[in-house]
């Protein structure tokens, strides 16, 4: 298979077999994240590898419940790591303040997400199933104390591999000609906008399982890999009840409502600042 | 060559043939972009395509000078795009505050980083080089501007893409174990610290030029693509005035002093909020 149809065949893969990763494709993986490229070569990240049972379970639920991440065999805690350099550069009579300098942190993520990519696609080369899990951001404080995390070490983003007991069916993106812009950026009218939006979305469904098969497989996955209340009947109520009528309302009213999103900037910032993060003096 | 070497052997090349890139392979550079993982599949991602002569000129000042950003063919202004989906969600009886929403602003960058490593990888594999270059974030506001860049779309990643002139030798890392945590974060000792950067950096060289080919291979590679004033001799006059006499000094004292990075967080935050982003209610 061609590199071209490796990564784009990749889809994020929520159902994992009960099968160990062997230690040197692991070895492999880790090469690659640490080989990443980085700004200014500071690698300023670290990963923490998460294997035994009970971890998996206290992180799946760290991140708000998701089975897959208690199910998958391995998951890679990325943390931005400034604890070294600040140690480090503190030995050699200089400062390193990367925690208040908002470049530093936004370049660190650059770094930290290359490191992670590159694990994806090695991962996809050995038939390994992957999908990142970001809502370790809402629980920054929680993830810190349980993993034993210093000051000036954020955890950010969440991998979880696997051996993929099943793949889901395509995953549906805009045309190419959507997102790429020649030489400046191309204003798209409101109506290319709304065509956009229909050719990758298609018509809402009155069909709600199917629907959720397209728009929100997450919840489908997640029914399948535990007997309690089912999510999918759980956001059918809440469809009903938020009166969801198209594919817009459905993403910003009831997937990720809008006010409740802006809402959680406070407690991001006081995670981040119980970390020693502080970028404006707040 | 295995996917494990060509991902292992990826080095930021900063000096590109005169050399079109085909058509063909730009657009399955797109591909592998617009394929990539992308937190809820919102797709909150623009890029900019810049291949005239004139544009990668101004894009190069933009960035603060960098030769290679205007030699390489092509470059890709990688943008966090919430422009599209708040007209289409407005279309639709709802709305979308991600540019209020800090949570939504960090996914929405963690997404621009997998297009863009998907596309770093698949051109390694076409035998092209590429370059980050983090520094449009210093000069939003222009390169808003000069890209007509609407509101509510921020730059924040340039990758520049060509045919090698020339392959760096192999950067210093870490060893794998340096960032690499089993079950929990397990903290180095100040002496293990010490090592793993002395590991990394080897010892700081009296041979300046030595010292900068591989502590500071962009000024080596600048001087070597312009006529004008010798960057090298520029780090070297400052090295002496500053006393580096150590790695970490050079880094945050000269590379990325520690308070200049620091007090770049109130233009960076003023260029957000010229674009619309506005996490803070600052």
């Amino acid at each position: 298979m061609s590199l071209y149809d490796l990564i784009m065949r990749r889809r994020s893969i929520r159902n994992f077999k009960d099968q160990e990763i062997p230690e040197h494709i692991i070895e492999e993986l880790l090469d690659v994240a640490n080989n990443a490229p980085s700004g200014g070569n500071i690698q300023p990240i670290s990963l923490i590898l998460v294997q035994e049972a009970k971890r998996r379970k206290e992180l799946s639920e760290i991140v708000g419940g998701q089975p897959w991440v208690k199910n998958a065999p391995l998951s890679m805690v990325f943390c931005i790591d400034f604890y070294r350099i600040k140690k480090w550069s503190s030995m050699f009579d200089t400062d390193f303040k990367g925690e208040n300098a908002l470049s530093h942190f936004l370049i660190a993520y650059a770094d930290l997400m290359c490191a992670a990519q590159n694990v994806v696609i090695l991962a996809e080369n050995y038939e390994l199933g992957s999908v990142y899990v970001g809502t370790i951001q809402s629980n920054v404080d929680r993830a810190r104390q349980y993993f034993m995390i210093p000051q000036y070490v954020l955890p950010m983003m969440v991998l979880s591999i696997g051996y993929p007991k099943s793949v889901p069916r395509n995953i549906p993106k805009f045309k190419r000609n959507v997102i790429a812009h020649k030489e400046r950026y191309e204003v798209l009218s409101d109506d290319d906008i709304k065509k956009a939006f229909e050719n990758k979305y298609g018509s809402f469904d009155d069909n709600v399982e199917k629907y959720l098969k397209k728009a929100f497989i997450e919840v489908v996955e997640a029914d399948k890999q535990q007997d309690q209340k089912s999510w999918t009947e759980l956001v059918k109520e809440e469809m009903k009840k938020l009166e969801i009528r198209n594919n817009a309302q459905f993403l910003f009213k009831l997937r990720y409502p809008s006010e409740a999103m802006v809402k959680m900037n406070e407690n991001l910032v006081r995670a981040f600042r119980n970390a020693g993060f502080d970028f404006y003096g707040l």
